[in-house]
């Protein structure tokens, strides 16, 4: 009999927010840790003000202490966040939740004339803003990502800075939404 | 003849801070993105304040950051922290430079004695606070580190809190350090 293998499955359980509430920090910061890319301090941070009441006041939390950061802070959050279509996406060391949302938007099967206009893009809006241009990929298809790159790079450095981080907060609703059953009024 | 073999050698050149000040955001915060173990965001944040005038403006920059966050922000930056002699350690997913630090301090080798009570003390500290016990292993061997961590698990939260923020900072400067030439006043 020859042995069967396969690639490990993940299964993937949605939580209820009470069951969110008994976590101790070390489990939350695993499950939640990256819901805002490569910052786990967020996370970490919010668990101080559990219990949630559901799963969009667990996300407000995380939005609080996004709009407490000074600037600076707002442009780290923006500057953890890799580039879309990128070298981290090339290598792969892309977080598994980037690789799965830049996989979604076609970002991992551009042509080599898309593959090398994202790349100019990408350079110039980083050069010009000092940090990466963002956005929730799982709300856009390719195309609209190159067009709204093209666009924001003749934008602002404020208005992208608010842009890239109301970007973040889309991304991390998706990233929560995958792991937290949302506040359906009647129970399933 | 036989091949040579040898682990590979990282070398590491320390840079001066014309050479810090220079980089990219992204070169920045690959090389000094985890002074603050698992806070990328810190170092992406202090990237704007550039130009840093010495090692001690760079470190400054990323103590104030830290002193502006709200309470749970703080507790968030020790949260990112692993166990000593924990976890992370046994199953070798500690970063870089936490395996390091607690190998130097002989967290590595403890008996099977040191070992059941440096976990014993962890899990209580961790009950009491709800944060782990963070101190800066470079600055002490495993007897003061056992007898500091015995004597804190009796102390109060806020006390904690700001203990842990301040080995939080010592660590971050023993990794500075090890990156960046220090203010000497003469020049090599």
């Amino acid at each position: 009999m020859q042995a069967f293998k396969s690639f490990p499955k993940i299964i993937i359980i949605k939580m209820d927010i009470a069951t969110v509430n008994e976590l101790p920090y070390e489990d939350f910061v695993n499950i939640f840790g990256n819901v805002v890319e490569k910052c786990p301090i967020i996370t970490a941070a919010v668990w101080s003000r559990r219990p949630f009441g559901s799963l969009n006041a667990l996300e407000a939390e995380i939005s609080e202490f996004i709009d407490a950061l000074p600037e600076s802070g707002k442009e780290g959050i923006l500057r953890c966040h890799p580039d879309l279509a990128g070298r981290d996406l090339q290598s792969g060391t892309l977080t598994r939740e980037s690789r799965e949302e830049q996989a979604r938007a076609g970002m991992d099967a551009l042509s080599s004339e898309e593959a090398s206009r994202m790349a100019r893009l990408n350079e110039e809006y980083k050069e010009r803003f000092g940090f990466p241009f963002v956005i929730c990929a799982r709300m856009n298809d390719k195309a609209n990502i190159l067009r709204q790159l093209t666009e924001r790079c003749r934008s602002e450095r404020q208005v992208e800075r608010a842009r890239g981080v109301e970007e973040v907060k889309k991304i991390c609703r998706v990233r929560l939404q995958a792991l937290v059953l949302s506040d359906a009024p009647n129970k399933l």
